[in-house]
């Protein structure tokens, strides 16, 4: 299923399915056969993979006048972040792609050598924003505002010491995320105020339940800034697969229902580049990741009050 | 006022006032007036200094009595964390006292020059807990488990580019961290996995709101380890004053009410010591910030499953 978080004129944030080019609103579809959906899609991710089956059986079971009478076209909603407001910061993996460990190490003084361990960071909530939203670009704090396509998986259930074996248990989907990152904002070689800036997490468009999604490594991901295609990859070349992150991470960090992991960016982004490219107010970045779809952000420069 | 959070034989989360040797029960106080009174901490932040002032004027009407059958015994209690969930990472603050800076540079490959900007980083809510429970130690991640005592400044409202001149109204009150850090954890320079691991910031034992702190940088702050002084200084060595920190990270992202900053640490952690001294299950730490109160923990080995 492909749910997204959405606003229609002066609602509050609702919780949908795509269905076609359509949305279909659970809270309508359940008042049409006497069942209550959850509200947000932290309450369904609460709930399990038990209540995605109840909503995917009830939509099955629903007639094309009750779908229809239950959706608003795709165009007539305003899509939020998925997870609007995540529960804690997300957990960002750095340096999970071979040839992004290489692009880095000349340009961003990061170690030649593959990691051992995934290497871990943190992003704010308040990084979160939607697709076709604007990235705010303070060009008081960076000149260097750069670009990294990622999936991102959300976790669907609490584990601590989660083994490879049962990791997969542990995720309730996918959505993707461009990791913006101001590169000249590390401080003490910390990367947080880098990522952390506010809107620095484009997140979506839409979830997908991991069912729909048969394998994770392997998806195509891509990045276009201005049309122009600057990362094309694919998710099979992931130094730590999902598996690893989980059994690390969750050695770690008590991994919780709602976690999202933003699994690291292939080769390509700005820093890499020779010479080195910046997005400046106006640019518009499109981030791609097979079976999820395209997030479209467009760069705003902000002025300090 | 010191505020606290505490629970009683199979009480949820309270939200009490320490009055004397006593824990006044907001919810029993305010049934008792016929009034009704936040249910937990950030409650309590978002409401604002108005309310803090209701529950201080209702305290002073109450008679003695009223006061007394409002209140239990603080040894019949347990305290939580002041804010047991944040909502957010905590935001940590390094390199903030300069005999750290020193001390630091001789032992984890920091800077020796003062940092320009404050260094940041974040620990997960799942780090917190409370004084008088252990701080778990997983000796598979870590052989390098040190102390920091911290002045914690807990965000009452909301703020983007807030000014030193305006940065003291954004605080609510404050609280004492102990910023656990295991040192061999760094990746990729990357402190999370040092500072995030669970547990790794007891917090507490109260929250004291703003009013009773006449001057936040001028409390002593200490440390003993197994009852040996480890850290003795006073936040008036502070690099970035807490005006500065709020300046400084509202730039960077939206402070929010209820975020927590954890100041920094001033010298004599473990790893600058010589030799350097760790902690060990059966180690017992107390951090106490002038004011506030001690927090104290006893380190716990854990067994990976």
């Amino acid at each position: 299923m492909k749910l997204l978080t959405y606003t229609t004129q002066n609602s509050e944030a609702k919780l949908g399915v795509l269905h076609q080019d359509a949305i279909i609103d659970l809270e309508t579809l359940g008042f049409k056969h006497n069942l209550t959906f959850p509200k947000t899609m932290l309450d369904l991710i609460d709930a399990g993979f038990d209540e995605v089956k109840r909503i995917e059986n009830t939509i099955k079971e629903s007639s094309e006048n009750v779908i229809a009478s239950s959706s608003i076209p795709i165009n007539e909603a305003t899509l939020l972040a998925p997870i609007p407001r995540p529960r804690k910061n997300i957990i960002g993996i750095g340096l999970n792609y071979t040839e992004h460990v290489a692009e880095s190490a000349r340009t961003l003084d990061t170690d030649k050598a593959l990691p051992q361990k995934p290497v871990i960071f943190s992003k704010p909530p308040t990084t979160v924003t939607a697709t076709k939203t604007d990235i705010l670009h303070n060009e008081n704090l960076t000149q260097q505002l750069d670009w990294e396509v990622e999936l991102a998986v959300v976790i669907g259930k609490k584990g601590k010491y989660v083994t490879k074996e049962n990791a997969m248990d542990h995720v309730f989907g996918y959505t993707v995320i461009n990791d913006i990152s101001a590169r000249d904002c590390r401080r003490a070689g910390q990367w947080i105020v880098s990522k952390g800036q506010d809107t620095f997490a484009p997140m979506g468009p839409v979830l997908v339940t991991k069912d729909e999604i048969e394998d994770p490594h392997n998806l195509n991901l891509s990045l276009k800034l201005n049309g122009v295609e600057k990362q094309n990859s694919n998710t099979k070349f992931m130094l730590f697969r999902i598996e690893d992150l989980i059994q690390d991470l969750s050695e770690v960090f008590t991994l919780e229902a709602g976690d999202i992991i933003a699994t690291g960016t292939p080769a390509g982004v700005g820093a890499g580049r020779e010479p080195q490219e910046w997005m400046w107010d106006g640019d518009v970045v499109e981030a791609t990741v097979e079976k999820i779809g395209t997030l479209t952000n467009r760069v705003k420069k902000i002025d300090r009050p």
